[in-house]
């Protein structure tokens, strides 16, 4: 990415494009299909070649340290049920993305802050494990809940960190690929927001990246004194919850919601439309389905190779991000790469199932468009540009 | 257990017994085997009516925090390959107490404060993950790294957070369903000290339970001001760091070890030991082999119905043990139920074949014993009693 854009997400001691990380795990091996979009091992369990295996971990992240907030704030119990939602989403998203539609198995893990986060919590993020399984199980698609761990310790979280690893198998000639993306591909992305078939209530479309900086901007400073254990003390003082509102102050432009609702969304799942759609579409039609999570719009970027990824007709930023933008004064080139700006979602195409794409998110309840394409690119590595109201943004991504 | 014996513990933040934890997750389906050590599930991902999966999480605990602390006190990047294998260890050592041989696949976790926690800390993680595969792959056992997440996520984690799950899957007929254990068994002690066939120095055995205690209770409190982000900061300062060591300091009755040698000794795998003695007696002699985890050797407790668990000839308590005690003031009776005290290992077998039991740990090189017998135990429950050191010590747990 050129110019630092994710500066302020920097000052707060978080990376969006977590280069260190990759260097560290750069000498692990990558998997039977190194270009997609989770990592895939052989079917060492039952042996059969034919087959392969994902094992994948993910945890709600910050959105977990917000929850406390707004359980304290009087929010209730059901934020400990999004949370759930969003960890278990974080992985089965990710997963969905190279074809497996399971059975998942999911194996959950809580630290806690034993004085501050008690046994009715860890009953809530439990109920909100069964109650995205039970979602799941309507739509057709197996969740098993395989156990877990919750472990008491204070000197190592501050207060609640929420998190879960999901086993799942598909056969080998499933697998979408994400580096079969070519030149002449059309990207269709899919709405984080309104209120897909399956939920029971619009979602703000935040998902669960990017909290640490949302959080921050959109809520006032005297949380900072009454909730210091819901950020790290070594932070600029004023960076910490420099915002204007109030958990319960509605969220401007949208249809009545809070901006502590907003902000607490739980995380979608788009695994039911990614179920309907493997079913209305050949397979190898679809080359890649990206999950917008870290990296937010620019997350595409690292897959494929010698690609640019343009997106000139994304659609309009929901309520909630043009109201961090404005809060946090956070410029657009920043706001792409660490929100996913209203699209969690996207696929990445041969043009003529394009308008399939478009009739399974109608059906499913979700907005689409065809918001991008790919053409080739011939610097190293790949390009995404994105045009859109905030003018010409250009992200370089070394690929993979 | 009568009379909070882990009083220290919980004025610390922490409980051995987690009663509460117990309660949130009562709902939950108990899997094939419900008085098994671990849960067990249908092989959802095969579908092969004949085999069962585990899926089973855990972290290295609070050790990370005082990895952290060690690290920056000057030992070395080996403290990060050692947590490594202490979270490794603590879910593959569970499974292998159902009889679970592998392969293991692995999956894991970092959560860290990226201000704190620099790359290098990442790499030495997955470098110590990947060193205990190979140490298990010289002994014929199968543990794949399946990839991983890591955090940067200061607002919830202190410093870091280590963790991971694995997955395996064992025929369902192999299954060790520690509910068999009955009146007449005998239970074999395997040390936790010393150093095993596949180990390349002495470990001091403290496994990764008790941490919490073990690190406040023998290190000195100047290390309190200068690492404020090694505990909670709302526990009694009387409770913090409120011992008389420094890392550096020799553990009296040790072999030239240090007190922070000793304390971040890595958690000892008895997988290899299990998997040989697998291969030397019918695997329905064992009918419990229990990992004395969290509740350390009153673990045994939870498994079988209107049992008494007698433990009378216990290997002697270990150097950092005895120290442990010592610097704490601790009472036996917390410390039998907060450490391992020495054995991380138990079998409950028939008593015709204890002796092989003890031949397969001698050429394992690890000291064993037949420390304790199982007799009925008519109240509700079961009854755990230690005759040790410190005199006569009852636990009554309510059993699974």
């Amino acid at each position: 990415m050129h110019d630092a854009p994710d500066h302020r997400y920097r000052a707060r001691g978080v990376s969006s494009g977590k280069a260190e990380v990759h260097a560290a795990i750069r000498s692990q091996d990558k998997g039977l299909f190194p270009g997609a979009f989770c990592k895939i091992v052989p079917d060492l369990l039952s042996g059969d070649d034919q087959h392969c295996l994902i094992m994948h971990a993910d945890t709600a992240g910050s959105k977990a340290s917000l929850a406390y907030l707004g359980w304290r704030e009087g929010l209730g119990d059901e934020v400990w049920q999004g949370v759930a939602q969003d960890a278990l989403v974080m992985n089965i998203d990710d997963c969905a993305c190279v074809g497996a539609l399971g059975p998942y198995l999911v194996c959950n893990t809580i630290g806690r802050h034993a004085r501050l986060i008690p046994g009715a919590a860890i009953a809530g993020i439990i109920a909100g494990y069964q109650r995205a399984c039970d979602t799941l199980a309507a739509e057709g698609i197996t969740c098993i809940l395989t156990g877990g761990e919750t472990a008491d310790v204070g000197d190592v979280v501050r207060t609640v960190d929420v998190g879960c690893t999901v086993t799942t198998r598909l056969r080998r000639d499933a697998v979408i690929d994400a580096s079969r993306s070519r030149p002449g591909d059309l990207i269709v992305g899919f709405s984080s927001t309104g209120q897909a078939r399956w939920e029971s209530r619009p979602n703000a479309g935040i998902g669960s990246n990017g909290l640490t900086s949302a959080r921050h901007d959109a809520l006032g400073h005297d949380y900072a004194a009454r909730y210091p254990e819901t950020y790290a003390p070594d932070t600029d003082p004023a960076m910490i919850y420099c915002g204007p509102h109030r958990l319960e102050d509605p969220l401007p432009g949208s249809d009545g919601m809070s901006i502590g609702q907003a902000l607490l969304s739980p995380t979608r799942t788009y695994l039911p439309l990614i179920k309907v759609l493997l079913a209305a579409v050949p397979r190898q039609a679809i080359h890649a389905l990206i999950h917008c999570t870290g990296g937010g719009q620019t997350k595409i970027g690292h897959f494929g190779r010698h690609l640019r990824y343009i997106k000139d007709d994304l659609l309009p930023t929901p309520p909630l991000f043009a109201r961090l933008r404005e809060v946090g004064n956070t410029s657009w080139a920043e706001a792409y790469a660490v929100w996913n700006m209203g699209v969690r979602l996207e696929a990445v195409v041969s043009p003529e199932i394009a308008a399939d794409c478009l009739a399974v998110a109608q059906d499913c309840g979700i907005e689409a468009r065809i918001h991008g394409r790919v053409e080739a690119h011939d610097g190293p590595g790949n390009e995404v540009i994105i045009l859109g109201e905030g003018g010409e943004h250009r992200y370089h991504n070394p690929g993979t």
